[in-house]
């Protein structure tokens, strides 16, 4: 079969890889829709991202769908033919953290498609994989792979939701509009957010987070003081979802989250952050790292199954695994595209 | 103008009632629309409920939308002609509970139409009231009288949802499909649960929960054991919404409760309870209670205006209230009636 | 080795059991001193309780602290010679609640001298134990064995006191000062709260309750009606202890926990209990089980080690083993004893 | 009556002050200790700190305890000669976040000599001082004057451990050792906390770290790595209390909390500060600003009055207000004083 390989920057190539045997608790998978991802980019871009960096070619990819072919002895749960959605988290379930409920912190954990261990976690972006049965999340007929491709960034933008407690009836700031941004957006959305406010510099995004629930868009490129509406009575927004990574964006939610207000940081940034730290003594933010997911994911794909959120809005588009770096490329094009994924059919 | 008075169990008498003037702060309301509450229909049969009972006359109701007629000295925050839902309750802002943000717990409530106190509150079912400002919410243009007087049962839902923490994700049972109960329902569906189960022992109300959300609905009238199948590992789900104060309801949900789940009692009982209390230290329930609303009532109006509910599947029917004593028979009627409303035009 | 086995109510023999052999990451631990719990009891007087009873022998007990006499292969934590208590607490570590971090809710929980499961897990009230290290909390030097087989009844309270959120500066109401009772007053002192009434029906554990933290006691057979000092403004106390299972305290509890209070049922009752519900829902408690315990265990004897806990004042004896018939009675005459414990030596 | 005014940086003066009137529910206190806090320090050296800035002559102080010796009238619950501690904190009770009971956001708030709004609120450093009678916080015999003028930075400590959530049995690293560092360990002792690491630059402060309940002291510019060996499993750290304001103190003990561990911020920096923010997110630390206090004062006179907290050894000294500026000298050195007080008779 084949998978891609990431060799170095820019250097990503079609390999042959061996498929691999179906062991006990096992299932085989043949993927059909893989979504390119921020980290994808990294890696294809500069190899890596903060410390993380490649250090052995390394198969990409973590967000995929398929259809299972081969059931390994022992799996009663699940069947041949079965359109799945793959959860790429693989914690250990003994360390110290999988015991406290916080599996996305293992000590021990093996994402797919991941430079933080040496050697590396290959990835997900092969037209076979054998995975863990309980890996395996069913997709109800009508879902498309492209929309069970996405459970996984669903997911991460579900754990962030959860890491800001209840959003009901919450009025709710999300500054990045990327793929993680707009299902944050979603996301609240479906948690019972009643004013969600989303800022970026580029304009599609912000089309799009307002296709999927936005009551309000703000291109801070274009009107840099747009927020300062919201700064009475030390703010108005309840909750800060911060999917840019930017200093200048978290910088300018500190003056309009209220005092006590929950910040979540979910954007990875390019470097270090200069930060008006006072006003976070001053004002007693909660501010929240999110990171990855866990159970999410499963509540991810019950969403997508059920119809309770709609994800066609941010799929962009579906290109041949073969034509991989014009797909990488159009992903990282945001005035273009939101999510792109790949297929491997 | 009218007013509707209570002067003992079956005396429901339309009677006339002076027109108070407006003073600052205030408005003066044209009631349009009032919702009969399970506490009027209480008052209507039995005089009363538990120890609160009627010890001299009192105009009913508590769930009322109109339009503003005349505005007090230094209001600028509402104008004549505007359509608002009015909140009933009015806490003192100073007590101990007050001052902890617990305004549903304040010592000096003046809650429309409630006997607590003595001398009575007189309630809002009648033609003209007069209110704070800040009591007033306004409601969008496409949203009837009817479902603004709808608010302040949503806001009771809410409350007892956000009583709750968050539920997305999480796999619901709602025991009593009243309309509080499929009020919880339809909060809790917008709230992000994925799975929610309701019972009760009437056929109509279930078809009502079904169509605001619930996924499965049981008449545990006819199968009392259905419950059961979700007993698997200490119970299947995480939240009880226990709207019925109906002890067997409450004891049949403690079996399929998981260990750890949350159960919120919001319904009251006629009497009191015989519960097997060992299994809640078993399996460490936390069970809160939850009592009318306070910040929930403009969240309600917020989610009615933006669409984010929709509340016209549990309006049953609204009848003049000079029908009042026909209105409150059928609204009694559970076989035939969700909410009732009165129309005081 | 002789162990203590528990055969039918009153049945309680010394009897010869073989020693097991020490397998890899275990430790062979010679017993010195066990407490007697009131679950002992239970199947010492009534075979049992609740739906739990005695289905075969048992060897009794799970508070004990002894030293290692072997290590096992590949244990390097612990060596020949330390003093140790023994968490008798082992959970699965792999099924749905034990991933949630919810250890005590095991599905699969094997807790020494249980009847909860058949066959029955025996229990440590032996000579002779082989237990995983994992089990072993090293024990200070200048700590008595009795105090660290003390370390399971308070780590039973340190639970309860982190089912109830922290105490900083509350107001605690502790009913029932059993041995659990007193090391819960104990511990929610150690937890900071300021103002700690306890209440029994016997004046041995007051006194007791006194000197390990109360600041004032209350028998309740003498004085039915001394709490009611503290129902104004709805309730006085933050907090609850449920630790007597009675219905009586935690119905005259209601009136003195104020608006939105916590209340901590640890207290297992004989029977259903009849409780005035409609207080839960009115003042909006937070009703919350404790069930035994899991990293409380180790902090339980952290706790001990550093002197932070004096538990001196509750052990009321210490008996040999082959008197455990004598021990036992003791132990159920709340007039007389605290914790009376058995020496094995 | 005399009193400390600030002129400008440098220029306190003792200045004669006219004696104001008692009104209804007011009580005049005679002053007799106040103790100089770091923002007493920055308006002596700086003139203010960050964007706050003296615009106008002010009385400085807001540490202080004293006698009654007027009782206005309708104040029942005090008495002349009555020893008290005065709580500094005045929120206006009607706000939005004061009807959160988020008191100490006040939008209205008078703090004793602060300089936040123009005109700036006069503090507390005279000789007599008109209060509501509910600021007045009776003292115990056998609590020193200056004891009980410590009410208000323990407050300040206590309101940063609630920020924490429960301490009990959690391992605490504090970094920054001067007062409020130091009442910080005394208060996370007090709520149970079980290892308590203090880090400080300076030999004095780690030495009444020691005193007040750290197990471990660490003078981080002597032995700027020892903190390393806590950085095991994503680190040892349960909790952080950042006291010192410092960006290097809070970088460090990124490495050494644990993953989902809690950061409480309660220094104040001279600067903005630069943190490697995506250890925020990959670690999901709970980072949380504390600011003031509400409640906490009433906890820490209550505290003080029952001894269950020990505050003689951080106190270095107490001098004539006629010394002022000698005080305020030694307050500033680190070297040789902890909390320095002054004498107003």
């Amino acid at each position: 079969m084949d998978a891609l390989v990431i060799h170095a920057p820019g250097d990503l190539r079609v390999e042959h890889y061996p498929t691999p045997a179906v062991g006990a608790g096992e299932v085989r998978v043949r993927v059909r829709a893989g979504g390119i991802c921020g980290s994808d980019l990294h890696y294809f871009h500069h190899g890596g991202f903060g410390a993380i960096r490649l250090q052995q070619p390394m198969v990409l990819g973590h967000e995929v769908a398929g259809v299972i072919e081969e059931i390994g002895p022992d799996v009663v749960s699940h069947h041949v033919g079965e359109r799945i959605a793959v959860n790429p988290s693989r914690a250990c379930g003994v360390c110290r953290y999988c015991q406290l409920g916080l599996q996305n912190h293992c000590l021990d954990m093996r994402y797919y498609g991941s430079a933080m261990r040496m050697p590396h976690v290959q990835g997900a972006f092969r037209q076979a994989l054998v995975i863990q049965a309980s890996q395996a999340h069913t997709l109800s007929d009508g879902i498309s792979d492209a929309e069970g491709a996405m459970a996984e960034p669903l997911a991460v933008a579900l754990h962030a939701v959860n890491r800001a407690g209840p959003l009901l009836g919450k009025s709710v700031l999300v500054t990045g509009c990327g793929p993680i941004g707009a299902l944050v957006i979603l996301a609240a959305r479906r948690a019972g957010a009643t004013h969600i406010v989303a800022t970026d510099v580029v304009a599609q995004p912000l089309r799009k987070a307002a296709q999927v629930g936005a009551n309000e868009t703000i291109n801070v490129a274009e009107q840099p003081d747009a927020l300062a509406r919201y700064s009475a009575e030390k703010g108005q927004f309840d909750v800060l979802f911060e999917a840019s990574g930017n200093e200048r964006a978290l910088r300018s939610a500190f003056e309009v989250v209220r005092s006590r207000g929950v910040i979540v940081q979910l954007g990875l940034s390019g470097s270090e952050m200069t930060l008006p730290f006072n006003m976070v003594v001053a004002k007693e933010f909660d501010l929240r790292g999110a990171f990855r997911f866990h159970e999410e994911f499963g509540v991810a794909v019950n969403l997508i199954n059920q119809g309770l959120v709609d994800l066609k809005p941010l799929i962009s588009a579906t290109l041949p695994y073969r034509d991989a770096g014009r797909a990488f490329r159009l992903a990282a094009d945001r005035s273009q595209s939101m999510k792109v994924l790949l297929s491997f059919e």
